[in-house]
């Protein structure tokens, strides 16, 4: 579409303009509050097809504007171009806190045929924060810990076991694997849960309404849980079929979306509405 | 110890001593190889604990120097630092080619009791190659593809699936995903490897050695078996306890190790020599 964030020419507008809309995004944020942004690499193409675009398939063989093979500035062709990192060298310098590079890895990601690298599988989900201390219900998103775990613990706090030994050279081993003075580690005294960790494994789902990069629910049913509590307001700038808005309305949080294209914006209606 | 690579007083000094050690490895390497390279990210401190040891622990708790809890330019406290992609812009801007960013996945991380963001699991592998055409064994790494992609590409195949059926608006299927013209897909046409994906999970192992860091050697066997032949040489310019140089004599490679702590060196040798 016309005026469409990512038909830049370059890597460092697109880049540029996505800053100023999350600058935005910002100002209207409340103190305590996160922004939960996903983004995907790409390569630096072979330069030689300039501007060129097929005459039969303007807007790409699948219906998604294609991305011309321009030469990006400072990258060699077949370099990674770091669109990711990019971007979030760029959103802490105007300010936001960078707190944690997640990784959302697929299991079934789309094929690709390469001889020369790995095939890749996952993309970006940045944690910024407006501020230092900011709403991050933890508890929400935490997970049971593994099975060993719990045995280790309880193995950890018993007498004389190999880890609470002093490796020659070495201070003390650390407390946690000491004896303890008063008595053992039972069961109830394990917290059955841990912290969830920066690495997502959560599989793309089809959908059939005609845009093909719709999120996983479940994806964005962690953000929500663990970034806004119930009653809360979820802005997306770039709403387009509309799960971020199904899920928060499914969860009792408000929703405000933002779309350029009218096609989609129709589509997220009825999704939101449940209709779909 | 001192003149230790990562004890610098600012990430972009560090960057630029990492950044100087490699282009020398470069500078060696053949013209068709490729550096592997392993780098974790850290968080800028408060910035109130300025120069300050703990005189009891000048060398850390754990027998490791610490992090200085300095100012990062350009960081605020609590802001991921980033150093994982300042380094891969830098070695791309030195010439190097960036053609992966291998997320290393450990179900065993450490624990981190934080409670305002997700826990980390994961350490960055770069593959970078010194020219656009070079060795690299996809065959090799090659792993099994998972049991309902077989089924799907039968499926795909036979006529009239649903996928096989235009969605309105949006051009033909994919040819995948279209009737073949000469007989059905059988088990025996389906290549039943897929390319190895840029997520590895691989547990840390432990290691009674003296030495903190050592690699699990299935990281280091898989970084060998597609970017160095057999009878190839080996360069790890941090060495440490010498996991690489074991899996690389192991393997039938050459090995080239390069380390400042003598304690490690002398391990390292017992390692490679197989008497640990």
């Amino acid at each position: 579409m016309e005026a469409q964030i990512g038909r830049e020419t370059t890597p460092k507008e697109y880049i540029s303009r996505l800053t100023e809309v999350f600058t935005e995004v910002r100002r209207v944020l409340r103190p305590d509050g996160t922004l939960w942004l996903n983004i995907s690499d790409t390569y630096a193409g072979k330069g030689n097809q300039g501007d060129f675009i097929d005459p039969k398939n303007p807007n790409g063989r699948n219906g998604q504007a294609v991305a011309l093979n321009n030469k990006v500035e400072g990258c060699k062709p077949k370099d990674m171009i770091g669109i990711p990192w990019m971007l979030a060298f760029a959103l802490r310098d105007t300010g936001w806190y960078l707190r944690n590079d997640i990784i959302w890895m697929k299991e079934n990601p789309m094929p690709e045929s390469v001889k020369d690298r790995l095939s890749r599988c996952y993309e970006h989900i940045f944690l910024f924060s407006k501020s230092k201390k900011y709403f991050f219900d933890y508890k929400a998103i935490s997970e049971p810990i593994a099975p060993a775990t719990a045995e280790r613990l309880k193995r950890g706090m018993k007498g004389g076991n190999k880890y609470g030994k002093p490796v020659p050279g070495q201070p003390q081993p650390q407390s946690i694997n000491r004896p303890r003075e008063h008595g053992e580690i039972k069961d109830a005294d394990i917290n059955p849960l841990r912290n969830k960790r920066d690495v997502w494994k959560i599989n793309t789902v089809p959908f059939k309404g005609g845009h093909y990069a719709a999120y996983p629910p479940k994806l964005v049913e962690t953000c929500l849980l663990a970034g806004c509590p119930e009653g809360g307001i979820v802005l997306d700038p770039f709403m387009g079929s509309g799960t971020t808005g199904m899920v928060a309305s499914q969860m009792g949080r408000h929703f405000i979306g933002i779309e350029l294209n009218p096609a989609y914006t129709e589509l997220a209606y009825k999704r939101i509405g449940g209709e779909i």
